[in-house]
């Protein structure tokens, strides 16, 4: 039996192990950065949200002109079908549409390119440890590095330009940090490597409106604070404002809620998790097992 | 005998062709767009100022903390072998740096990565076909879509992030351009999909000096006009400035001088490529075969 205990991928209709999906390196998803995807956790056994990871993403193929060839019924299939093969009961799904190559060789026209889609799924992956949030997670923002403003590429187009974020990593490893966050050039935070971020003010809970991915987290986050009667709030959260909060969390596909216990030198609640972040990160974990939310995958093994 | 007419790849030690280059789907060089790279040209079986190159790339990786684990002199040899085995006399020659997957897997810290290098060779390059430069080039501003900022992603280390770029194509390819060329959020004129650009006014010639890859045929071309007697200034450039310019050529390592005989509704003489720049052109070509410049590839066939 093939061994899909690392991951598996699907390929031109072909479900593999992870190991075996690749891409060429003249691929302009490679070398042009040119791809969109997304990310849909498998949880307990089930697709969370399914559907509305398979809306953005069509949104976001729409966004950037590209055609994989594929409907959104056939997305779907292939998805379901990999994970179903791959026996992965906790997975982070990810569905990845690429330009590909030149249909007239050495053309430079990205309205004729060879698109393709590849679907992959791994182990649940937590962007920060969970061991981390009872320690105190550390996140670093720094100064002279921000996010790719809106104008020059669009951050709801879900994309691999990571080079600020690669970059605000170093800077936050080498601080000890757990991860970085990025202001913009007006001095609002936008979002970090793979996630959105919140704060809380009381009965008040603000999330950033722009320079940022519509997290399908962060939308569970939103319907979670709404549900638990917090004030809600989409605008500009100047850094300065994310400073004095009472309490701050990130939300993600990868680790759902995240209470953060320090950003910079300010401390929240003693260095500690916050309560309502910590209360909020275990509805969280609720939802993702509520039926009318999920869809269950039926496994081979 | 293999077949490298297409191309050919120098990966782990071994020279392939150039169809049997792949990366993973979970290297970061994909998925974060964490990479860097550069493109030497081999002409008439010759490379180019591969040294300068060389340099080049080796500042771009040190920038972005990539190590792959090969020197210089290493890289140049893997270069050398790869051009002579594929037997392409004129070769768009590339050598790529790629963060990797992790270490320890399941982490986001980009210090502990397995870096890598891959090289590529494919036939000559042209950005913009040669016979499109008597029919007058044809350049696409957006107003809309601006370079990704210096404090977003260093430009000076070469990199995959083209989103803007792609966008701009998009944009120019739908009103009948050629290419596109972008501006700052200051107003600008930065770079183009793969090249620098250049105005003359009179004796003097004006490029960025900001938000742009310092190219090397843009340093050639710096090099020629000086050797013409231009006076040379590298500052930035307005858009206003550039559209009131007597010429206006692109320089770039896959086709080397490009004259433009229009951006956006302005034309330039008579919507015709210049005679400044057409000779600019032509020394181009020559000091692509001068030996002190050259590095002549020894093919076995």
């Amino acid at each position: 039996m093939t061994d899909f205990s690392a991951g598996a991928a699907w390929v031109k209709g072909r479900v593999v192990p992870i190991g075996e999906a690749s891409i060429g390196v003249l691929d302009w998803g490679l070398t042009h950065s040119d791809a969109t995807y997304d990310v849909v956790p498998v949880w307990r056994g089930g697709f969370f949200r399914l559907d509305d990871y398979l809306d953005r993403f069509m949104a976001s193929m729409a966004a950037v002109r590209l055609d994989v060839g594929l409907d959104r019924g056939q997305i779907r299939a292939a998805l379901i079908e990999m994970v179903a093969a791959s026996g992965l009961r906790d997975a982070y799904v990810a569905m990845v549409a690429l330009r590909g190559s030149p249909l007239i060789p050495g053309t430079r026209d990205p309205r004729y390119c060879a698109n393709h889609f590849i679907g992959w799924c791994v182990p649940y992956v937590n962007i920060i440890p969970p061991a981390r949030i009872a320690e105190g997670v550390r996140v670093y923002i720094p100064d002279d590095i921000h996010r790719i403003p809106e104008d020059c590429v669009n951050p709801r187009a879900k994309n691999y330009h990571w080079g600020d974020f690669t970059q605000g990593l170093f800077a936050a490893k080498d601080r000890d940090c757990d991860t970085t966050l990025l202001t913009d050039h007006a001095g609002n935070v936008t979002e970090g490597p793979g996630f959105n971020v919140f704060a809380i003010f009381g009965n008040r809970v603000v999330t950033p409106d722009r320079g940022v991915l519509e997290g399908l987290t962060r939308r569970t986050v939103l319907e979670i604070c709404a549900d638990k009667g917090y004030q809600i709030e989409v605008r500009a959260l100047p850094l300065h404002e994310l400073l004095e909060a009472d309490e701050v969390f990130l939300s993600t596909s990868s680790g759902g809620v995240v209470p953060v216990a320090q950003v910079n030198d300010t401390r929240y609640g003693n260095a500690a998790p916050g309560p309502k972040g910590m209360a909020i990160r275990e509805s969280y974990f609720d939802w993702m097992l509520r039926p009318d939310l999920r869809l269950e995958v039926v496994y081979a093994n």
